[in-house]
């Protein structure tokens, strides 16, 4: 396989060092440099945690660019900086894996039209854990077989919101596939609120938040004597790491831009 | 191991069937009678779905009781019908073993005094599933040493009240044993409501409802980068006779009456 | 829904049973007669536990064809009947649902050929449980993504072989569509053998033995800091009748012989 | 509470550096010093990683004690240095707390004596995990009443030895209270060899290696109908950290040597 030239950008932080350790690890990954907020021209391996990398430190992206001719950008920054990365990074020829959420449908939409005029593949994916893709991919075709379903998701106890992003999402991809059904006996009745959970259009979903728990949750369909459950457990931000790896090597096959982990997996 | 003579009462109920059969399998246990509203006279192989049962069949309880002779009666009625039962059996030096719900503490209190001047043994339990009351038991332990704890039940889609009366239970025997702990993030937020499932004095209950599912709960304890779970599964009803066979063997050496299967398992 | 006119071979069988009652509640199904191999004339309602169903019975499957004009057979007997059956239906233009195993591939072939020719759609499935059959196919999906799993299958202690056929079957599934690959640690060490489980092609299948239990199995996938797990539960006979039912209504739309439920599962 | 003063030996290890949050987060946990081999009359601020720790170092245990006389040690060093640790501390009237295995009986027996001669409570334990251990007497209190369990222990791929220490420990736990079951069909028949797990005295263990898991385990009993079961999952190191804490408090009121955290845990 072919040596892919790879730039990351935000490797400070929590999931920029995962991508950093992920290009090191991998055999036909090179890091080739690192776009940062300071440090410009000096090493990564200067940079307190990072003594085994040795990649240069750039401030300025076209610069980056321009000095290391990377094939690829992976962007885990933040919104703001995500959309001009990825911007420049088209315009440069230069195919960006990004995983920032927050763009708007014009601006896929304009950026869409960008990497296509541009013949650059570029992937765009609010969630790169494969697992949970591939559970939320699985759930959809299962509806076509199990009219009756329930979500549950577990997480720590930091949490604020409920339901998860990843839960609602689920729901919405199962309601696209089913006719609307109000699930449960017709005459179900809460003795004490919210046990049956939040509704969305029929479905159920139940929020467990506990210390120690991680990420994790399970779609059960249940029919005639028996139960199909499918889970995706994240034990750790390591877990996103894989949908990473999956983008880079597909990207570099790609010259449209694809929105979704869930659109290069088959 | 002695035989035990065993009149059981309502054969033909669903509970009382699986009871039939409990008592022909088990080689120290003896069917001498059956207390039935119909067919005095008699024998069970008679009635249909019963043909290798030889058994007599009585209308009269007491009639039953003098011509039998039995050590226990099981009883798996009605709550009318098995309070007159019990209140007879007792009378007459017959242990029951009676898992009708609905005495009220009136009645218990007058039966367990009843039992204690007679000195016979008795035993009422709502909940014969060994299992289940482990698991009640095992959860009230584990909240000495865990804070934080959800409870998922599940079951069939044609139950009516949410959540069940299992997982009232549960939760109030682990607020027997905690503080009051407002679990979750003390800011956590519904984005649809129910999400965070029912409240019993800050402990989480998630009632789940599919077609397929027969009875099941799980008790979560989560803490520092740990969890423990205790899991009952009941696939059907003869998980009910493990429960029934325990407290026929433990009536024979008791002579009082004990409520609850918790309290004859260490 | 046109009504679709149904026969069912072997009516008195544990499986026959499930299917004249999924005949009986589904709408568009209606129960034209059964092939049984006495009570020839009669109606299936005076034969012990069919008292509300109203069919004729023949001892000859073609007269029953000739006389009750079926669009499908649904036949759940034994292996030698059943490739009789399923000849004899192709042959007359009734489409067979099949649940008999044991076709060699020289069997199947020829009626391929047949029901090709003839244009008769027709169903030959080993297993109809839906939930299975979707285990099975998401797991060969998953594989792609994830190169280590490991199945774990759980069944009633009466279970006389292990691993299951259905976990054998999905490790083969599995390795289909992955590179060998030896699991586990280069150096990991049995300290009491048989604690790592089966092995398949480098797969490992770890088989439960406990009463209590019904027909489990969980297939688990791990990688970078996650898991993904598919699970099956099936409670009881019924979890066979979803594939039947599904098969009823594909076999409609068919003109060829199809084998294995995963076949007509998108 | 009165605050507890308290030693850590070998902060810089894994578990160290986890000791020393515990402390830094527990209001009544007052962190008077460290043992460690450099950085004599330092302050453990100064080293990398300990920024916001304000105590200091110590390489002579005698030293640190007359200095900073603590009411506890807590010492997670090696089996070496761990033996010498708690012989010290009891000598000096210091309660240890103990994480090393690796003790002899002889070992145990001096020590006991020692701290029973001294009145100094003191307790040593391989395991800290709070929830591991309430697995374990949980499942040896069910094993009264259920004759029939699988032990399936999960652990990351790198782990070399099957089956684990925990499940082992747990096999023996159940053996202790039951009598010897050769459990499954008796005729049973592995057709692919190991498919049944390990076997010891009649029990079945499974290990399951996969990448991405920590450490879990699940002791699954089964019965009549039912199932009960018991799993704990470890998520991180800092699980360890419940049953160091409980430890601490529990020591302060003990005037002998406790062995395993089974024998403070009710």
């Amino acid at each position: 396989m072919d040596t892919i030239k790879i730039v990351v950008a935000g490797p400070r932080g929590r999931m920029g060092k995962e991508a950093v350790a992920l290009v090191q690890e991998t055999e036909h990954f090179s890091l080739v440099g690192v776009i940062d907020r300071k440090n410009n021209g000096q090493s990564l391996r200067d940079v307190e945690g990072f003594s085994n990398v040795n990649a240069p430190i750039f401030t300025d992206i076209v610069e980056c660019f321009s000095e290391t001719k990377p094939d690829v950008l992976i962007d885990l920054t933040t919104p703001e900086t995500g959309k001009y990365h990825t911007e420049v990074a088209i315009e440069h020829g230069v195919r960006p894996v990004v995983g920032t959420t927050g763009f708007t449908k014009e601006e896929l939409d304009r950026l869409s039209q960008m990497a296509e005029e541009r013949k650059v593949g570029a992937i765009i994916a609010p969630n790169f854990a494969v697992g949970a893709v591939l559970m939320m991919k699985f759930s959809q075709m299962a509806a076509k077989y199990f009219q009756d379903v329930e979500i549950i998701e577990l997480h720590h106890d930091q949490k604020l919101d409920a339901p998860s992003g990843t839960a609602v999402k689920t729901a919405e991809l199962l309601t696209a596939v089913r006719e609307t059904k109000q699930q449960g006996h017709p005459n179900e009745k809460e003795t004490i609120q919210g046990a049956r959970g939040a509704e969305y259009d029929g479905i159920r979903i139940h929020s467990v938040r506990l210390p120690g728990l991680v990420a994790h949750q399970e779609v059960m369909f249940g029919g005639n004597g028996q139960m199909l459950s499918i889970r995706h457990d994240s034990f750790n931000r390591a877990s996103f790491m894989s949908g990473v790896k999956l983008s880079v090597d597909t990207v570099m096959n790609l010259d449209v831009l694809v929105y979704g982990l869930e659109n290069i997996i088959e």
